[in-house]
């Protein structure tokens, strides 16, 4: 188990599914013409240089088709891979290798989409300062676990997995709340979990350190803003014990602004863009 | 029912897959803590241009979740919206609106960024032309019905739904069978359906029409030599009783290029960036 | 909830899997076309005489389709039905009535169509004595219990519902433990339970009778032979006590022999067919 | 694969549904009680002759149930088999033989049961002239894919997979919108399938011809008047660049009259019968 | 099979259920921080002495995670297990084995902690008499199968495994039909079937007597009331040819009473807290 | 939305799983013997004084068998009991009632016993101190959730929802890693995420606390080591900065102890029994 795999309960349904919606009713009218007995080998060649996620899918494709296909890997999930390169190579009845080849590629030019944007987050995020990229829920229904888990194989990190995981109050829940009631009944009603704020200025950054927040999503700044709430927050911390929240900036951050507010000092920045709007990598099965 | 909407039973398994992992396994820790009874109204307002889709899985999350809650619309998948401006409302009880907002929008952002390139991608091809714009089946595993309905929303028109749907001969079909073999074992196998053959040059192409296909896939062509692919089909259908089969290009199919291709004479261009690649149209919830 | 009612929860599983196969992935192509807004009604007609069963999926296709669409019934399930009368009407958006027509009509068809050749079969055992028709668990994988509602229908009564009903010593288990250790080990392990003994002689109906039976299959037996077994179960009867096990007849039970084995006077006769080999009643959907 | 084989996952998910319904609660009562380690081959005979479908369910019913239980088939899929004549072998733990039997052999038997009266259509019809037979949409509710492709066992070819295949416009639907406005609109949107044209008369099927229907239903026709529309079809064919329409019968067609519909020219044959009233092939499982 | 193992599908099922569970969205993460290519023996150890079930369930949780982990047991369901002894041993990758031990471990412990309770009253039935445990329908949701599978390990019998079983009449239904014509309508509709029959003192035990039930539920009777009952049965049953129905006793049975109410005679002591109420068994899992 | 309120989806799978499993394949053979159009009003009513949980469950248990059964209720989850009070009332079509009733008690008793347990254990620890009591993820496989849900009924918190919500070292994870190597690469891995230690003396306490551990898991200890531990991390404290980690207790804590090791200090007490052993609550539904 490697820290960028996906459970494989969730690998194993999410297959099932994919097949089920290629294949109904009738299964693959094309192949099904092909000679019996005639086999291939076949590589998996991405096309452009990128990240590598969603092997464990390709795999599972060509198992639950049919167990005489064999699937080998050159690289493992996070792995970077390079145009014309071999990655990864099926042998088994051609039929079955084509009948699947599209629902594999789906997976994988989707994960390796995500893993590869990530990981120029990352870089830039990097060459910044010491920020770290993670993800949002602003995820594609249904693909969540594979979508994490391949934001994990770029190299960024998991925010929350989904609404049961920490208290996260956006400024919809502390219009009714208050910052100070609000991190006071999270704690009463959910001990032992993070409590996240939502903070669009100095002063809401200022009453969630002093309501105790684990974490302030610093909504909407530009760098600089973001770079005075880390020194407020730092002088702060600096008269309470020395411990700060975990700083996050959200909003606008862009491979090509991820730099500067990684220079700003926050801890954390995320996107939406690395799970919404990632493109593919585009991959293709290269018949021998 | 109309022309954009997946089927019920579709939308129904979606948002029970999409609920379940945003609330697996304690539900929505901060919503919980809002005071019983406060409810709220809030609306659907794009931050760009778009062409909407996804409605019917955004109402139906709230449904599951809540019945309490009231979800309407002022304007269907596939109308154009602008930035700014309300196209639906929800209103109830507000932790119930706060927890299924995520979901709803995941779904409604999703789906509209798929309308929405496909809309850019159909304005192209019209500016050219008259070729249509279709989609493929690289989508994203387990949404194909969902992507599949907001290319319709987008409008273009939905090339094969799966591999159940239509024979469609490959490159890598065609080295076995050869184009010949290939057609007249569809025709025979699985009479009444459309023969799809793919062709890299005049040569395979003249062997397609020989062989009867009804639709051809010009792969990887220019636009010049995507018309003298058509202007050979044509010259072939006035000797064979004025019928050509579809032309199809695939393969660099931009909307920079769409025109062009449509320009040239074919009758669908193909693009799978349109579900495959398509950036989420930022759709907010805006509490009143 | 009447006696030929099968479980709600049954006929909602079915009609979802039967819609998912009939439209997956993109719907009805067909009414789509139709223009919004076009409503009509419709009426179940059959085309020939027999009993009604499956009204109860019949409406939950519908209401599973689009909750717009009423459907209501001029019959039950187990009425009798006459060729060219209305048992039914569906009315509301053609588009939805025509997309739901064949699945709603492949369920009342193929459970009406049980139902009716099971009404023969009841009629014809009443002509002759006093056995009731039973059903066996040779049902089609996945609609035993829609089907064994249809026998109810029909006016037969269920055997065995499955392997974890009662015990069954069929020929090859006895070949293993003997009939007495049989039936033995059956009244120590499963108390409460019924136990029924194949037997395809009387050497064997004697010893089922003396390991104390509840029920005795006789196997393959004509009318005559099965008159010697009640005769022979009777006096063993009289000299304990008066009461004798279930007598049943199995293996070559048809319409016409019914009434020979019922009066031979067994209790209950067998029959495959009404379940495995029932002919569709053709019921059709006519548009007003 | 072979081009009778269904779809792994669907044969995956019937097993788990049938075998389901057997066994719960409590699984099976009766082979619960034979002694440990008691093994046992057996062998599936068919009791009449008739044409073999659903191996790939029987084995996975004893795969789900129990790996130590090895199936081997002496014959697949299509092949006729002979009465008395062992067909395939199960070996095993008895109590799981026992317990899969009936599982399997309702697969077997249903299916099987398909396979042979499509052969005998197959057959008839091939005695008149060069008529295929297809099958409809008349499936039994959750079972369509692997009844279909017991028809493909059985010789014949598949009709439209479901509503989501190809356009289709039965009467009703030509009622609202006319046959030339039908087959315009179903080719602007959905281009690139099959339009079917249902047609009562010879006066509809000019009108579906010059509306340039891809297929055309002749619906209850005699086989005379479906021979003079065939004869209408090809004049027309003549002046229009000699390709005419696949023509299909529905209606009346049987074992006994498919000869002479055959006789009459027409493409295809369409038969509900082969599917929704197909009797079962009584097949045995002796314990040898 | 032996007479305590749940069907595979209910095991393969609940697990799949258990590790979602656990495991969704995001998986283990703790485990997941191991050094790749930890491996580990571990072995099941019970704090207490008992009696074992679900080793079936442990078995599967462990090859759905992962396949290099292996399993193996000292012991089966229904054998005695004592403190501090191991009784199955797991190895494989670390992480694995740590991310499954707590779903093997609660199978392990609740169905553990059911065969145990169940064999405390069974000793305590046996210690008095010759009556029998049996369970009840009050099992926890979703678990019935396994949990009656867990009761026979602990060597007590099954009741009706669900409503679809038997028929049995308790109060409510008596009062709406009286005893008789309930019997008798029962006999009518589902013959082949046990009839059970509450009654509450010795007259409803009478009428039950004379309308022929199977099985008479004595409820709530102290044990001196249970003898008379069982007195009166018996001289009633001597006047009808020596066979009596099945007493079964209800109510108040425990560890502490089941001696006296076995002694009294019944054939069988139902109690609900051997599904319902009881405690684990405390099994831990010892990394070696 | 409450706190105690399960996920709707959750309520309603778990219900469906229910019915099947108690009606499969037959239907309640019993209740459908009652003549038609009886009808009849019941109440929930407690034997024992305790803690309300379940009620979503059972409302949904009747919804989905019947709409036309109508559930009310005079308490909410979380509400003591009283016994002979009654706490809901079902009214509607007899049948339906009769069939629901033993799988809303299921539900209702085996949650309102958590709740009740749970709230004697919050009880004694109040009595003590302020230390809280939470749960533990050992619960009963697939029941997580509503148990969780119980849980909180009865007053007290919810621990780690899944291996999925947050890290937490046990000794078989630290004997690999080390407990400051632990914590360093869970915060790099999970950022904003409790990391959660445990410790079995203070020497290991002392090393989560250099480590800065968000929360310490005290195993097995005394309540006076457990004393002895608070003192020490609040001398820790002291020095840095005055925030400690939060302290738990796990081993032996019971309804008896929890008051001795609330009044230790400690911030948290888990106990496995109040989701594990949970005696149900019983609650009977008396036709009126």
């Amino acid at each position: 188990m490697a820290i960028a795999d996906p459970p494989a309960g969730e690998v194993h349904d999410a297959v099932v599914r994919a097949l089920a919606e290629d294949l109904t009713p009738l299964g693959d009218l094309t192949s099904a013409l092909l000679p019996d007995g005639t086999a291939c080998e076949a590589d998996f060649v991405p096309r452009r240089d990128g990240i590598l996620a969603g092997t464990a899918c390709a795999t599972e494709t060509f198992a639950q088709l049919e167990p005489a296909v064999e699937v080998s890997w050159a690289a493992v999930d996070g792995d970077p891979v390079a145009a014309g390169a071999v990655v990864g190579t099926v042998s088994g009845p051609m039929a079955s290798v084509l009948t699947g080849e599209r629902t594999a590629l789906n997976f994988l030019c989707h994960l390796s989409g995500i893993a590869t944007i990530t990981r120029r987050f990352v870089e830039a995020a990097a060459s910044g300062g010491s920020a770290r990229i993670w993800d949002t829920r602003k995820t594609t229904p249904g693909l969540r676990t594979l979508q994490k888990a391949a934001v994990r194989a770029g190299g960024a990190v998991n925010h929350r997995g989904n609404l049961s995981d920490w208290v996260m109050f956006k400024v919809n829940h502390l219009e009714v709340l208050g910052i100070a009631e609000a991190v006071a009944v999270a704690r009463t009603t959910w001990p032992g979990r993070l409590v996240h704020v939502e903070a669009i200025d100095l002063e809401q950054l200022t009453q969630a350190l002093e309501a105790g927040a684990d974490a302030v999503l610093l909504d909407n700044m530009t760098p600089e803003e973001a770079k005075a709430a880390v020194d407020l927050a730092d002088d702060w911390a600096a008269g309470h014990g020395g411990v700060r929240p975990l700083l996050e900036c959200s909003g606008g951050i862009t491979v090509e602004t991820a730099s500067a507010y990684s220079a700003a000092g926050v801890d954390l920045l995320s996107s939406s863009q690395i799970t919404q709007s990632a493109p593919a990598l585009d991959i293709g099965l290269d018949i021998r």
